[in-house]
C-alpha cells in the first residue's frame, strides 16, 4: 500500500506544481502551514498585539478559498477574502497585497478590526482592507468576507435594472440586494474603498444582507464561513448572468418569491459544492 | 508491445490521478469495478432487499455519465444521473449525495422505486431522488434519469417564452416540452422535490416526453439508455443557447417542423458522441 | 544535445498520450502514417478502386485540420473535414464515421465522388458524405471541405438577418453567403444531406461561393487547401458571434465594403495561424 | 533542499515544453536569452545600423507580453505588441511575422521608427509594423504597443454606439477613444495599416489617448511600459463587455465621471495583476 501511495503524491505534487502556487498546500498539506504573523515583533509602537497562530486549517482554506474564486472566474488578478481570526474575533486574516490565485500560507497576515497589521514587514497592503474590517466590526455574525470584481455582478451595479431572486441557487438575494454609491459617501473618488469613513459607509449600506453590489466596481458578499462567503460569490454572477439571459428573451419572468427565497436559504448548505472547489483549487 | 503498452498505462493514471476522482475506473478499469450496495446487510427493518450487484459495465457508464456531464457544463457542484438496475426494473442506482464529478464506482447506491436506499451505511443521500424513483415508476420505457441546472434552461424555465427545436440536435424537444411548477404541487416549498407527493407531481408533468424544465431550478431529462439521457441533457443547454442567440437578433426564426423533427428522432443515435465524451470522462 | 532531447520528446508523447487519440502523429510523426485505404481488396464488384497512397503529410494534416476544428469550438462530436486526393482529382479523403476529436491516420478512408468507400471494411460512413462527393464534383478548385454546427452560424442559419462581413477576418463572406433550405430540395427530411440528390442540391446552392449556411443546422466551408477551408470554418463563427455583438448594441453598424472585402481576400493567407492552430493540434 | 528543488524545476520544464514555445524562458530564465539583432551584419546597403543587444530582462517581458495576450484571448493567431529599445529610442523590438503564442527570445528583431529591420535575414514581418513605428515617432511617451483584434472591442468599432469608461478598471478610456476610419486615410484598402503613410494617419487620430479603435479591425493600446500596454488591452475588452452586458439589460447606465476617471488613472498600477499574468504566462 505505502509504494503505491508514495508515486501518487509525488504525482499530485508536480501536477500541481506546474499549475499553481499552492503547491505547498497540495503536497505538504497541514503540516506545512504556518501562520506568518505569529512570532511577530511589531516594529513600531502602533503595532496591536497578535491573538497567536490561528488555526492551520483556517489558513488553509483561506488560501483554497482565494484559489477557488479565481478558478470559478470570479476573481480575476484583482479581489480579496478574508476569514476573522479563530482565537479572537477582533483579528481577521488577510493575504498581503497579490493575486489571489497566487496566494500561499506564508501570504497571510494578521489584522485588527481598525485594518492595521500585525507585522507587516513591508509587505504590502489591499488598500480596500477596511471593506473587511468594517464589516467584522459591524457584523458580529459575519466569519468570512470576500470582495469581488465579477463581471456579470458589476454590469448590473451600473444599471436601473435590479439584480433579483431568479434560481433557488440566488435565493441569498431575496428581495433586493442594496448597491454602495461610492459618491454619496465620498464624492468623486479613485473608486477605492480606501479609509476607514469609506469602509464605515459601505458596512452601513451593507446593513445586516448577505451581499451588495459596488457601482462601477463589484460586489462584497459575507457569510458564516468561508463557504457562504465564497459559495455566495459564485452563485451571485451564476444568478446575475442568468437574469441576464431570460431578460434578453424579451418575455416576462417568474422570480423567486420572497417566502421560497426564505425556505431554501433556511436549508441552504455548502458543503457539497466545497468539497469538489477544494478538491480542485488543491489538485488543478 | 506489452513493454510499450505498461508506461502508456502508467502515464493515463497519473495524468487522471492528477485531475480526478474517477481515477480507479481510469488505472484499473472494469476489474475494480463493484457495486457498494451488493453485500449490504440492511441496518433497519425497513430497508428493502438488494436486486444483487449490477453490471460493473452499467455501474462504469453510470461514474462516466456523472463526468461528462460536469465536464459539458451542464452539471456545476449539483445535479444528478441515475440508471435502472439490470437485474431488477424495480430498482435504480446512483451515487451517494456528492458533487457529480468526484463521484466513483464504490459511490454508487441502489435504491428502491419509493427512494428508499438498500443500504445506506450513513451515507447522505440526494434530497431530490424522487425525482429519479417517480419517473422509473411511471414510465417503465426510461432507463436513466438527469436531473441538471444547466444555465440556459434555467434562464427559459422562468421566462414566458418558450424553448423551442430549433436545430437538429434538439430535435427530441418537440412540439414543446412541459414546464414544472413547484407552486401547483407544493405552494411556497424551498424549491426541492424532496418528497414522493412532488416527485409523483413532477413525473405526471413529464407524461411521456423526453424532459421537462423546472421553474427556477434546472431540467429532467430521460431516456431509454444513458447515452440518450445525457445526451439530450447536454443538447437542450445547446439548443436553449442557440434560440436566446437567434432571438437576440431580432429577426424572424424557422424553427423545426414538427415532422422534422419526428424523423431526426427516429434516426437519432447518440453512439458517435458518446464514445467522445465517454474518452473525454476516463483520461482528461 | 541527444541526451537532451530524449527526454524532450519522450515528454511530449506522455502529455499527447493523456489527452488524445493524435499520439501517433504527435510521437511519431510522419514516419508513422499510413493510408488505411491503400492495400484495400474491394470487398465487393461495385467498389471503385483506389488512387494509390496519399501523401503522408496530406493525412497528416487531414488529422490535424479534424483535431484542430474541435479545439477551436467548430466541431462538438460531430461534423466532417475531407480534403481531395493528391494524385487522383476523382477521389477524397476523409476519416470513417467517429468523432473528429478522435480521428488517427489509420481512421482516414478514400471515396470516389459518389461518395462510395474505396475499401469499408464494415467500418460506419458519415451519412453526409454527400456534401462532400457533390462539392468535389462540382467545384474543380476546391481541394477541401468542412460540415460543421458551429454555434453562431445555427443561429444566423434560422433568423431573416442575414450575416454579413463585418470584420476583415470575415472578407470571405463578400455580398453575402447563401443558405440551403432543405425543405426546398427534400420536404419534410431527417435534416441530412444523406443522398447524392441532396447532397447535389446543396452544391448547387453553394455556387461558386466559398462558404453557405444550412438552416437549422449548420454551415459548410470550402478552400482550395485544408488550411483555407479550416481557416473559414473558424472565422465565420468569429464573425457570426461579433455581427450578434454589435447588433445587440442596437445602433447602426459599418459593415465591409465589398471593395474592402475583395481587396482583404486577395492577398488572404493562413499560413501564421496554421502553424499555430497545428502546434496546438499535436502537443495540446 | 537542493535534491527537492532540482525534480521541481525539472518539472516546470517538462510541463512548460509541452504546451508553449516558451520553453526555453521557462527552462533556463534569463542566461538563455539573447537579442537575435544584435550581431546583425546588414545584408542590403540600406539596414540601418543596430542599436546593440537590448536587455535579456526586456526581451523576456516582450515574449512574456506575446504569450499573456494570447491567453487572455485578446491576441487569437494574429496581433503583435512591440516595446522601444532600451538602449536607443529611435529603436523598437518586435517579433518576427508569426503566432504571437509561439514567439521565443529568438524570434525577437530590432526596428528603426520608419519600421525597416535592422536584420531581417529572410524573415517575414508584420505588415502593420507601421502602426508601431509610426506611434513610437509620435509619441515620446510612449515605449510599449500593442494592436490587437479582441471580439467585443471589434464589435464597439463597427458601432455607432461609443465605447466608454465603465468600471474602474477601464477607466484610462476617460471621455471616450477615437476610432480609425481607413477609409478617411487610405479609401477602399485590405484593411491593413500596411504603409508609412497609413501608419502616420493612426497615430494622428490616436493623438494623445491610451488606445484607440480601428473599424471593423481592431484596436491598438499604448503605454509607458509593458504591464501597462497590456493591462489596457486585457481590460478595453473586459470593458467593452461589461458595457455590452449592462446596454442589453435595457436600464439606464451610470458611467464613470472623467473626475473619476482621471483619479483611478492617477493610481493605476499593473504590477499585481503582471505577476499573475507573467506566473501563468512561463509556467503554464
Amino acid at each position: 500500500m505505502k509504494s503505491t501511495m508514495r508515486p501518487m503524491v509525488r504525482v499530485l505534487c508536480q501536477a500541481t506544481a506546474t499549475r499553481s502556487a499552492v503547491l505547498v498546500v497540495a503536497c505538504f498539506g497541514a503540516a506545512g502551514l504556518w501562520v506568518a504573523a505569529q512570532s511577530a515583533a511589531p516594529s513600531t509602537g502602533r503595532a496591536p498585539a497578535s491573538a497567536g497562530p490561528a488555526d492551520p486549517k483556517l489558513i488553509e482554506d483561506l488560501v483554497v478559498a482565494n484559489r477557488i474564486l479565481a478558478i470559478e472566474g470570479v476573481f480575476d488578478a484583482m479581489g480579496q477574502v478574508s476569514v476573522r481570526h479563530d482565537r479572537d474575533p477582533t483579528r481577521y486574516l488577510m493575504a498581503y497585497a497579490r493575486a489571489p490565485e497566487l496566494v500561499t500560507p506564508e501570504d497571510i497576515m494578521e489584522f485588527d478590526l481598525d485594518s492595521n497589521p500585525i507585522d507587516a514587514r513591508g509587505r504590502p497592503l489591499y488598500k480596500e482592507r477596511f471593506i473587511h474590517g468594517e464589516i467584522y466590526k459591524a457584523r458580529p455574525d459575519v466569519v468570512a468576507v470576500v470582495h469581488n470584481h465579477s463581471p456579470f455582478v458589476v454590469s448590473f451595479s451600473v444599471s436601473s435594472v435590479p439584480l433579483r431572486a431568479l434560481a433557488h441557487s440566488g435565493a441569498f438575494i431575496g428581495d433586493r440586494l442594496p448597491t454602495f454609491e461610492i459618491r454619496g459617501a465620498g464624492g468623486m473618488t479613485d473608486m477605492l474603498v480606501s479609509s476607514l469613513a469609506l469602509g464605515r459607509a459601505l458596512a452601513q449600506t451593507l446593513g445586516d444582507k448577505p451581499a451588495l453590489l459596488m457601482r462601477g466596481h463589484g460586489a462584497v458578499t459575507v457569510g458564516p464561513n468561508l463557504p457562504h462567503a465564497v459559495g455566495r460569490s459564485i452563485y451571485l454572477e451564476v444568478n446575475a448572468k442568468l437574469q441576464a439571459q431570460a431578460m434578453a428573451l424579451g418575455g416576462t419572468i417568474t422570480y423567486l418569491d420572497p417566502e421560497e427565497a426564505r425556505k431554501v436559504e433556511a436549508r441552504r448548505d455548502y458543503g457539497r459544492p466545497w468539497e469538489l472547489w477544494r478538491r480542485k483549487a488543491l489538485f488543478k
